[in-house]
């Protein structure tokens, strides 16, 4: 029987990777006179794996880990415009309205009508908490979480907050390596619902095992989520 | 009687505005040849008040605003090198090991002896949770709340959380305008703990009142305020 559903927020409620794809688009841009875009992407996504641990995931983190790419590949002709026009490409990022994806409002208020809910997200927690506002769908949620990181820890600390056992929570979300591999590996249920874009530090070692686990779903879409979760609620009671 | 104390992290546990102070020494330096000194100070805090919507707090939000007012103060003359000088500062300050403040390690176990206590801090999520790791005192606490912004709605959130009612709360910590002031307007009580070093954005515009309120108290340092909680204790039983 379940006791609570967490929803991740990036890309499983609301649109992100497409956001910082358009931000990549737009760095590749303003940096196409000193190297190429290939070197640009490769050397980014290891200055980002490099940071991660000192700056976290966010549009922050991104921004400074662009200027640092831009000032080792750029060297001396990296101009003041060059560093002028990164930084406004982070503040657009960090000030673009919520999108929810197709379907999402809907499922959410029938997930949330038999459930409590807890937003679970990991990113910034000053832009993660504005796009929890700019969405609409605060009110819905018993809790919001943003963690440093989603591992099993973190779930932990979640669900001794609400008073959940493990195998009364699912949590559902975009990322098999942050919102499915963690949970389940407590012992919950995990709900994968894939999204066309994935960052390349979200893919999982063990995908395979994470796929044949009893305890794991899929569904195409979030709108196929409350069936899933009362289908599930069902074969328990 | 008292059911819950939640502590501030920067400046009332551990240094952190010391650590800014530095950063922004050093960033004069670099920046020297550009500008003055006193120049750079005040535009800096402008351009800090202005991307505090966005940016929020910690040092993140400093290093990119840094940048940004480098690149107005420099123009042109803005290099490379002064960019990396300045992502470097940044990262120090991210890196740099936590400190506790004289006296708070036995304050803090005194406090946790006999009442629950909840780290309620602001600033980056990532950075304030390796604080709180980096501390060694992370085992006291009953919970590490890193709020967006420490306002009412904050703390009635934290409260809320522990089910402890506003007046059964004391807040202790360094900013009479993030600490005490809007845990007086909920009906909790506040102790304020100075630092010798205080930001430029937490000065309170109601400093007076505050200082009169009934449940407010000042103590010179986290020492004295266990005693100072036993004695409120002692009259609410």
């Amino acid at each position: 029987m379940i006791e609570l559903v967490g929803l991740d927020g990036d890309d499983t409620l609301w649109h992100s990777e497409r956001g910082f794809a358009l931000a990549h688009d737009e760095i590749r841009d303003i940096l196409a006179v000193h190297c190429e875009p290939d070197v640009l992407d490769r050397r980014l996504v290891e200055v980002e794996r490099a940071n991660l641990r000192r700056y976290g995931y966010g549009a922050k983190a991104f921004t400074l880990s662009v200027l640092e790419t831009a000032a080792e590949l750029a060297a001396d002709r990296l101009g003041v415009d060059d560093v002028r026009a990164i930084l406004d490409v982070g503040k657009r990022l960090l000030a673009h309205p919520v999108e929810l994806l197709d379907g999402v409002e809907g499922a959410v208020r029938a997930t949330a009508a038999r459930w409590p809910i807890v937003l679970v997200t990991k990113g910034d927690l000053f832009h993660q908490e504005s796009k929890v506002a700019g969405s609409g769908l605060g009110d819905l949620f018993s809790g919001v979480e943003v963690v440093a990181e989603k591992d099993p820890a973190a779930y932990r600390r979640v669900l001794s907050r609400f008073g959940v056992a493990p195998d009364r929570f699912v949590m559902v979300g975009n990322s098999l390596r942050s919102d499915v591999a963690p949970v389940l590996e407590l012992g919950g249920w995990g709900v994968h619902v894939p999204h066309e874009l994935a960052w390349a530090l979200e893919a999982p070692d063990d995908e395979d095992a994470i796929r044949r686990h009893p305890r794991f779903g899929t569904c195409p879409t979030l709108a196929e989520v409350p069936e899933w979760l009362m289908r599930i609620d069902g074969t328990r009671r």
